[in-house]
């Protein structure tokens, strides 16, 4: 993260149950760099081994966690907090996507405001009481005859959205370990290689589509987008394959005609 | 869902493991309202009791799901692959995050492209051969410190990206008149006929490279994006080619070879 990157929002996990539940929800967050939690009166105590053993990598996350008895006490030095609900709770709050939530979060973060994110128990969700205590809610757009997003994939969700909103139109990259993209010189070399076998092997046939039949060979040529590897292997399969017309048979004759040393 | 929504993309679960990882899916899944599952050699066979335990409430998705043999034949009908991986492959594909590779699923699907998303076993992910078989690779932008997004979250996220993007932004789009996209049953038995017609011919030589240099020539198959007619237009190129091997000299025999109409 660069140093302009805001602070991330506190997790306030409220009257979590299960352990795993926890260590699951501390994976979610740090696989996103978020790193700060909060439980509010977990049922088992704290620590918890089981939330440990779940949480392996992600330890950091539940060392640093803060534990409070009640809810208004683990949000006590926020300024701005956004509570996760699946369902409707008839008040008049904003209604929020996880989407519009974490870049508002992110604006708000950059302002120096301190932003925390309510997750209720894992069957009831937060009480109303808890909702009462937010600016605005956040509901995922789920299948409306389908909806059950559990704790972690809640938290998930949310983790994924702040992490999304700080990279803004990340640019569509192209894999290319050791390599780098054919100039067009080579791949002109390679189509006139191919040209030339092919033509005198017949191929172009008859006269009049040979026109749109080497253009569209030419066009699949450039769609591949090739490697210099590529184009040294290209040349290897046609002079192979017409090394054996030269030899009037199928004996294999290696050497020569590979390059493939990506 | 509108009237104009386009159908949604087959999630493709290679070698699953536990069945309650493909119930978890389906969960993830249907909470976002897609449906279409298919299954490559699930582990512990199929049906699976414990999958539909875990699925309960989108068993609907279970119920649906194809069980294929290996990958090659669940991606047949496809026109469109994304494969999803947590590290890089040192393959030539574009990258994509899961909201521009949604985004993209979205704008193809809406054109009449059947698209499909691989995912891979639990623990080891996609094996390379198979990710060969994909046109774009899906990398889900995590914590570089600690990367450890499991099945039903890779799921989860990539379907909440399909529902997020329900309104697409401008698609970059490929012009194909008069033709449509090969289908990957298409694709490999092009495949299929190019690699046995090298191997006769000694190409894939010396024996310790001849896995990497299928794989290659794989991959940029994939990468051309090839149509229906460009595929009959390769098979034409090799028969022509090896035609010429079985006459021993360079006489052009016209007919049979050629089939490119477009």
């Amino acid at each position: 993260m660069s140093a302009a990157e805001p602070p991330p929002p506190v997790f306030v996990l409220v009257e979590p149950q299960m352990g795993e539940n926890i260590g699951a929800a501390a994976r979610a967050m740090w696989n996103f760099g978020l790193d700060r939690m909060r439980l509010v009166a977990p049922r088992d105590g704290w620590p918890n081994s089981r939330a440990a053993a779940t949480a392996s990598g992600a330890g950091r996350v539940l060392d640093g966690a803060g534990v409070f008895a009640s809810t208004a006490a683990a949000l006590a030095d926020l300024t701005h907090v956004f509570a996760t609900t699946a369902r409707p709770r008839e008040m008049t709050k904003p209604v929020l996507t996880p989407e519009q939530a974490m870049r508002e979060a992110r604006a708000l973060a950059a302002a120096g405001e301190r932003v925390g994110v309510l997750f209720g128990p894992e069957r009831a969700g937060l009480v109303n009481d808890d909702v009462a205590l937010a600016d605005a809610i956040i509901s995922v757009p789920v299948n409306p005859d389908f909806a059950s997003l559990n704790l972690g994939q809640c938290v998930l969700l949310t983790a994924y959205e702040w992490r999304r909103e700080a990279v803004p139109a990340a640019p569509e990259t192209l894999e290319m370990p050791r390599t780098r993209r054919a100039s067009q010189v080579e791949v002109e070399r390679l189509w006139a290689h191919w040209d030339a076998r092919l033509s005198e092997a017949g191929f172009f046939f008859p006269d009049h589509k040979a026109e749109v039949m080497r253009l569209n060979l030419r066009n699949l040529l450039a769609r591949m987008a090739a490697t210099t590897a590529d184009v040294q292997t290209l040349h290897g399969v046609l002079r192979q394959l017409v090394r054996q017309a030269g030899h009037g048979g199928f004996a294999a004759e290696p050497g020569g005609g590979r390059a493939d040393e990506a």
